[in-house]
């Protein structure tokens, strides 16, 4: 029977799920590819001894190890982050190595000079793990959905931020609390800014839309906000008006350019993204043939996020069977075809917004805000003034109509520097219900 | 450049959908795949002359001038229906062309004889657009989760059936007249038969399950309910437990024997399959590597259903290009790794049930019919019972734990006897809520 023969550089979380994946569907794998699919070797600077599970498998120090063995087909790198991550997948590519890896930081940042280094030496770039942990995402958008020009991404793909709405929503608790108890209980890191401040996101956001419009996108195109400004008050007026927050990434395609924003959104709740729970994540694409497809799953953890690596292993090892290596390119359009395209200022933008005013209770305060936005052309749909806040202020909150982004800016800047206005006004941009 | 050239059987909506796909994506799949992708000739007998933007396509009435033509690489079948789709499938393959269908009562009713002989003849046989329209769900269960045991399918796979239930539930309309509305407006067929009671859903859980496990499956192995006997009054006290009704295709695999079932189903209302709304259709596979992944998209429509069935098309013609013929089995396990295995009986499901009994008006009833639940050892979990309903009568409902399906069938049989009992006891099955 024919071997496929895997080395692997970390074994973190990740590493060891995929371990564990190889190991435990060794034999459907078989039935399914006719091949044996092995993990020969790993390379931990950190570890001793494997678990006993993998007697069959080489622990060593020196990656170098993995990438001189002529018997290893495919090197998976899964320590995460820059360095030294780019080098040995660089390092291996240069050995002829096809490589796999879920390292989203790294190919939202680094993919270019990855894919052409790739390129140069016929080998293959697996990430599927990168974009929605176990979400078979990135294969359904190179292949599934291949006759579609893409008229937008938009998503939840974050599960950490995801978890922090979700629970600020069912119990009302604040920002900073549920992040300490979701610290605590392991779900964000001790360090959670990618996490919440939309950055991990947009990472994600990048690595979607170089796919789906065959362009070169870099991490500063995106317009990034996080959610740690959201209060508990804004979800409960975002409930009275029929939404739910979420931290989404959205591209739309405009054509001659398109959006890259990540930031909270009201999302109506009747739509499937305002539904997704807990960590999951959902993403959805916009084909101009297929419509909404929505893509719904764990985009983290040990195990789900070992489950797309394997796919990634998998398919890769049957072309190395199939002698059919790059079938499909690895950024959906051909290398020659990838372009530079424009992306829409965030000035441009049009869509509906909220907006929670902190005011001076006095009389003539509504008067002052909707003439600065009418001053502007931001049309108010509806209007809450609710009794006293604190310390004689009280929230006003609006909704718009359709206002461009530029407009809002300023209008705010103005609403701000007035006198009876306390706090900076918070801002979230409104998605638009789709029509039934 | 190199060129892949398409033969199509059968102009209808689904034809005219796939034509008007690679004629708008020809320039897009070009840059993918490195090669032209066309239609160039469609065999149609109700056909004068095709539309005039497909002047470069030739029309013919003799299918075999398709099949003939050594020019030709990928027949695509769309014209439905078992004859003459199933003889001219063959033909085809007997002639070395490679098959794309989106035939699923063909491929459900004799998919085995028609991947036999593409297995003989060495040529692929596509049919992603068989099971949930526009939406990747094969590619994903064969590729995407390739390194999972597939625990369980759950799933609303027909759009026809959804809307009605979704307009039953949004509207309170009965049944028959949102029929006669769906039908006015082209969402029903005239005879409405396989949508609503539960055929076409079986069709794709039978295409489904023969991949998920790598076991053939018949159409008769299918415990098939449709939702024709759903009630309005139903509806609403689903709505009042928190629950919604949705015709669910379930299949739970048990190891030895693995469950087959179509049904109208009590669905927890925070579930994303609660919340598939329209038209729409959801396929969710749990896997024990990646837990629970759901897909969600158009289940038909003319060029939903065009892009999957042009992603089929260009998944054969990589494989032409690359000489990768049947790099993915078809089925996903290999032809001799499909095994026969046991369904599990319908009477030997567990699940909770609603029951809605009608009964007189009387002292003594409920503790007529709590004693023969309770000789089932059935239990029940809650009950309501509602003033007079009709001539008398009033409806009694329960929600039960988890019970034995062939005690059920004992229990509601005597219950559905006594004299005070006015109507058959309408049975609805229900989901389980996901722990968080």
């Amino acid at each position: 029977m024919k071997e496929i023969k895997v080395g692997l550089l970390g074994f973190g979380t990740v590493g060891s799920g995929l371990a564990e994946v190889l190991l435990q569907q060794a034999e459907r794998l078989r039935r399914k590819t006719g091949a044996s699919i092995r993990l020969c070797r790993v390379a931990d600077i950190r570890l001793e001894a494997l678990p006993p599970q993998f007697k069959d498998v080489e622990l060593v120090r020196d990656a170098d190890l993995i990438f001189k063995d002529p018997e290893i087909d495919i090197v998976v790198e899964l320590i995460g982050g820059i360095e030294p991550a780019k080098t040995f997948l660089l390092r291996a590519i240069e050995h002829g190595k096809h490589v796999v890896t879920a390292n989203k930081a790294l190919i939202s940042q680094h993919g270019m000079e990855i894919f052409e280094a790739a390129t140069r030496k016929n080998v293959e770039v697996g990430f599927e793990a990168s974009v929605g942990g176990g979400i078979p995402v990135i294969k359904a958008l190179k292949e599934g959905l291949v006759a579609n020009k893409i008229l937008s991404i938009m998503g939840i793909m974050n599960g950490t931020a995801n978890y922090i709405l979700n629970k600020m929503t069912d119990e009302g608790m604040a920002f900073a609390e549920v992040l300490k108890e979701a610290q605590a209980k392991g779900y964000a890191e001790a360090d959670p800014t990618y996490d919440v401040e939309g950055i991990d996101t947009a990472h994600k956001l990048v690595i979607l839309m170089t796919m789906a419009y065959g362009m070169r996108v870099s991490l500063a195109d995106v317009s990034i906000e996080g959610i740690s400004q959201i209060e508990p008050i804004d979800i409960d007026f975002a409930r009275e008006f029929g939404y739910r927050i979420k931290l989404l990434a959205i591209s739309r395609n405009h054509g001659d350019t398109v959006e890259a924003r990540v930031h909270p959104t009201m999302v109506p709740e009747k739509d499937m993204l305002a539904n997704i729970g807990g960590a999951y994540n959902g993403i959805q694409f916009t084909g101009d043939m297929v419509e909404d497809i929505l893509l719904y799953g764990q985009g983290a953890g040990k195990m789900p996020t070992g489950s797309a690596v394997a796919a990634d292993v998998v398919d890769i090892a049957r072309n190395i069977l199939c002698n059919s290596v790059n079938r499909v390119p690895c950024l959906s359009y051909l290398p020659e075809e990838i372009k530079s395209r424009g992306i829409t200022p965030m000035e441009s933008l049009r869509c509906c917004y909220y907006f929670r005013m902190t005011a001076m209770d006095k009389p003539g305060v509504l008067s002052a805000i909707a003439g600065i936005l009418a001053h502007h052309r931001i049309s108010i749909e509806s209007v809450i003034q609710k009794a006293r806040h604190k310390k004689g202020t009280v929230p006003i909150v609006m909704m718009t109509y359709e206002a461009e982004e530029a407009s809002v800016r300023k209008a705010l800047a103005e609403i701000d520097a007035l006198d009876i206005c306390t706090d900076k006004t918070v801002k979230i941009r409104i998605m638009k219900a789709h029509a039934e």
